[in-house]
């Protein structure tokens, strides 16, 4: 028995794990709230010069839907498109052991493949097994990975949109052992791109790359058959270490990767690692803290935990979505963050006056990788102190947005109506085929 | 002075030597050899059922041709296409530093973008800077970056390709910048997928990156502006060394590597690492040694001289290209190989019963890396020997293929008239303009 085991490849373990699936519903309701949130991530770009330049080079006479404009392209095109375009302002979704994006990879992907006629429930399904994927290997080589210089959403990312194609579209055993081979063999992407429109580019060519993999083994070419074995292949090639695969069998959907550690969702489109930071400041804010009787603001993080924040000076808006100062900043003078203040071409003069208001500390200590603590101490003029600790901030998994939450970040990124668009996405995802997701884009 | 080079770039460094590029008239003649070989090596594939159901899914109304199937397709999916066809039998011509093929996928994305209008001698020269970056990464990141599982015609061979485009279409030195640096964070393909359709379609997907990172800077997409820094740029990142760019400015063009190491042509679908014992074999044949009164045939290699030809007891064709014991007794049986025997689906049942007359050692001296010497041992059953060595064979660039000899290579793939193609291609090659070119195309 134990011999026999040791005869099946870990790429046929992983496809047979896909291939078996089983769910529940409460990973069911968080993969619609992704459905939503990307369609909000993808609109709220939609007036990007950026993405209308790429709309111009990609648009043609194929049969998917290019979200946000008025254009068809090619599957693999359009997956192309709408993963750059929903990952543009940085504005969707994320998992902890992927370190990555799940949504705008994976949907992008099952959305440009999506004829109607699927069931609804398969569908978001198939994105269940895409985030499963992602956050299963993602948890074994991660922060290897995405320390040694790779982009996880490019890299881990290609690979998790590719299995959950054939999911979504009932392939074999066989195929979905091919469309793995295709999809990890094509999986790149360098964290130096971070910060260039080659980042959310990524994105979209991942989502590329999954459905051209589909493309290929509908078109019956053949792959290597075990393209993550220890030796030759991904994992061990561009990781350099192995993959447990009985981790995986042991692990798998219990609970789903989806639910643990779980989605996190923004509200303002800034990195997620300032959004600790941005909850306690709001929270002093409230207290009748502003930046007219503040003196000082510590931030104090576990060592590294800022390290994505990367710029304590940034030069423009685009720069500041990694700022903590920047962010705590304009909810001190204005209230709230404002979006617009985080585009590329935003001069961030006026909040370099005040920045010596901030500094910053690492004396917290380490708890659960994916938590992301922060201890705010507001010094006021009159010296008074006050400390606002914050570890699951609004958006996180322990402290989710609500399905209306998601439904108002869509219908500011449309400009529409509340009222009117909560009835589309009613309809839409209570539809029992694709054919309903369908009718919500073509009806925004 | 010493301190303003420091500062500018290794990317900067390597634009700046594309943008400036001076060519030889034996460079350019090399060249076209390798346009009308890479002609051969896509027409051959021209009725594969794997080919055919490719073009089957890409085809559309695009812009481009794809070789040797009646239909068109968007520009990177013709080069995708092209690449997979021309690399399908594994035909095509070979550089030694690059360790991979360059004009699958430098042709291929250089002739999916072509309008005609460009100069001729444009598209031969931005085949030969294609080849210039394959050949001098090539040769600092090689045999590591071979040896450690990836294939160098899948990750150098994108590089090679964008870099080309560039230069044929006469982009600045900062739009040269940016499609480097989409090309390098795309590179992508693992070794193991050698054996299945999925190798040559690493090829295709090399030039379609290409191109793409073309369409991508042609939209004004930003990039991160040192791809090939020594910290967290490609070669750093996926090879683990530094890319010395003193050594490539010190060498670049002088001589080029399209004639030092130079290119290697094939005139049989095997692997070039069988060139030097078919050339052997072939003497001994017609010296009179045949299947009939051999004894013995021992292959004398240098140590790890026949790692390539993995295969000594092949199973069915597409293994015998891997094997020098097959093509030998091919000629041995039947005075030359026949390249229909090199099909996957013929079984090598005949040549099994013959197997027990050839033997392998590794006895040779190293010589030069780009080498490939054999000394073939023929014990005849009279108990005479033959002893025959070969160091440059047919096809090597110290003992080229004529032009002439590769026309018959194309007349042989398309199956027809030798004089009819003699007049079509001089005509095409003369011509000062891409529509020659484009005109041999549709020609034949």
């Amino acid at each position: 028995m134990t011999e026999q085991k040791n005869l099946v490849s870990n790429t046929r373990k992983l496809a047979q794990l896909i291939v078996d699936s089983k769910f529940q519903i409460d990973e069911l309701n968080v993969a619609k709230k992704c459905f939503v949130d990307y369609l909000a991530s993808a609109y709220v770009s939609r007036n990007e010069p950026a993405v209308k330049r790429l709309f111009d080079t990609l648009k043609n006479a194929g049969p998917a839907k290019l979200l946000g404009q008025a254009g068809t392209a090619s599957s693999d095109h359009a997956a192309l498109f709408n993963g750059f375009a929903a990952h543009y302002n940085d504005f969707d979704d994320v998992q902890a052991n992927f370190r990555g994006h799940p949504s705008v990879v994976i949907y992008s992907a099952l959305l440009a493949l999506a004829d109607g006629t699927e069931s609804a429930d398969r569908f978001f399904e198939a994105y269940i097994v895409g985030v499963e994927i992602a956050g299963q290997i993602g948890f074994q080589v991660n922060p290897t990975h995405k320390l040694s210089g790779y982009h996880t959403t490019a890299t881990l990312g290609t690979i998790a949109a590719a299995a959950s194609l054939p999911f979504f579209k009932r392939f074999s055993l066989g195929q979905t052992i091919d469309i793995l081979s295709f999809a990890a063999t094509q999986a790149a992407g360098l964290g130096i791109e971070a910060g260039t429109d080659t980042k959310p580019m990524h994105a979209g060519l991942a989502a590329q790359r999954a459905v051209q993999s589909y493309q290929f083994v509908s078109s019956q070419l053949t792959t290597n058959q075990d393209v993550f074995n220890n030796q030759t292949g991904w994992v061990k090639i561009v990781v350099g270490q192995e993959l447990d695969l009985d981790l995986i069998e042991s692990t798998w959907l219990t609970p789903a990767q989806i639910i643990t550690p779980g989605i996190w969702f923004k509200r303002h489109q800034f990195c997620s690692a300032a959004m600790s930071g941005y909850d306690a400041i709001k929270q002093g804010y409230l207290q009748g803290i502003n930046i007219k009787n503040i003196k000082q603001v510590i931030f104090h993080f576990r060592p590294f935990g800022d390290k994505v924040l990367r710029y304590k000076q940034p030069l423009n808006g685009q720069e500041g979505k990694f700022s903590i100062e920047y962010i705590a900043w304009q909810i001190l003078t204005f209230g709230d963050v404002n979006d617009e203040l985080f585009d590329s071409s935003v001069s961030t003069e006026k909040f370099q006056e005040m920045s010596y208001l901030f500094k910053r500390v690492n004396d917290l200590k380490n708890i659960a990788v994916d938590q992301r603590e922060i201890l705010v101490e507001f010094v006021r003029t009159d010296k008074s102190i006050n400390t606002i600790y914050i570890d699951w901030p609004q958006g996180s998994p322990q402290n989710p947005l609500t399905m209306d939450e998601i439904y108002v970040k869509l219908a500011h990124a449309l400009s529409i109506d509340e009222n009117e668009l909560f009835d589309i996405l009613t309809a839409g995802l209570t539809s029992k085929s694709v054919a309903g997701l369908l009718n919500i884009i073509a009806r925004i």
